[in-house]
């Protein structure tokens, strides 16, 4: 039942119905209002569980036991999260600037996840592959952002070639040892 | 005149009329539609037009005489120039996916411009900067791509400490004496 009414979520973000109201809500998973409204008293509750139950197990930075590996591995789950219908939707609603509260609930999920990504890096770090120095967050962000941005303006994702260049430059832009 | 018609039309943007109605064009800002019509025949001219205006002068990528210079010029003015109103507007627009039309007239604005930022890359690569067998697209994408995937999705841009650590990582990304 829970599964049902965040699927019907996750649809009525793919459609643009970003305010997930809750008579759609109700009328698409077969849930009443009533019992909507008592587990998820407000629809940023709602919203915090559907992003939630679609990221499960879907965003958990790799652990490949290399670092090049774990590049490899993020860019190449990335690049095609990115294209699913949910995500563009998501990104989409926030690029619009229009929705500040449902951009607070998606960006406190991130955060929430944040620790596992800069681990990632950490581990890498803690292995003497990557540079203690670097900043994590920076470069988790330099592996995400041309991924999301392709995906967001760009005309059919990126092309294996660009990954493979995006995974050469974050290598090398981290490498404890050059060359 | 040129200009309070494509003046109107990037007002139209911000506010979401991506579609820049001839009615809206011409009570904005003075012009009649004939005449509108006359000078952009379609919706699409009239984009490509006022696009190229707004970016005029805008993006053209920096010339310092040194790669590092260059890197720091430009993340420093694009950092600014996505934070815009009007270049918000514009890459929502896009990142909704409901306007293939217009997705492609400002796609073809900034293949346009795309020789001017692969030939800053060239230039660090003559100067020998920077390795020979770098992807100049590549690079060119590493280098925007987190300043624009912070503004569609992060609240209030990139710090100074996020922009120094992202020209330091595309720096040793790139340069051909590392270390």
């Amino acid at each position: 039942m829970r599964e049902a009414v965040l699927r019907a979520c996750l649809d009525l973000l793919v459609e643009g119905m970003v305010e997930l109201p809750a008579t759609e809500v109700a009328g698409r998973s077969g849930v009443n209002r009533a019992t909507i409204y008592r587990w998820w008293p407000t629809p940023a509750d709602l919203l915090a569980d559907a992003v939630a139950f679609h990221w499960d197990h879907r965003i958990d930075p790799p652990d490949t036991g290399s670092w090049e590996g774990d590049v490899r591995a993020v860019v190449t789950e990335v690049a095609a999260l990115v294209d699913e219908p949910v995500e563009r939707a998501i990104m989409a609603a926030m690029a619009t600037g229009r929705y500040p509260a449902f951009s607070a609930v998606v960006m406190g999920a991130w955060r929430k996840s944040l620790p596992q990504w800069t681990g990632m890096v950490q581990r890498a770090v803690d292995r003497g592959e990557v540079r203690p120095e670097v900043d994590p967050y920076s470069v988790v962000k330099i592996l995400l952002a041309p991924l999301i941005a392709t995906s967001l303006l760009g005309e059919g994702g990126t092309s294996p070639h660009e990954l493979d260049q995006l995974i050469d430059l974050v290598c090398r832009a981290t490498t404890a040892r050059p060359g």
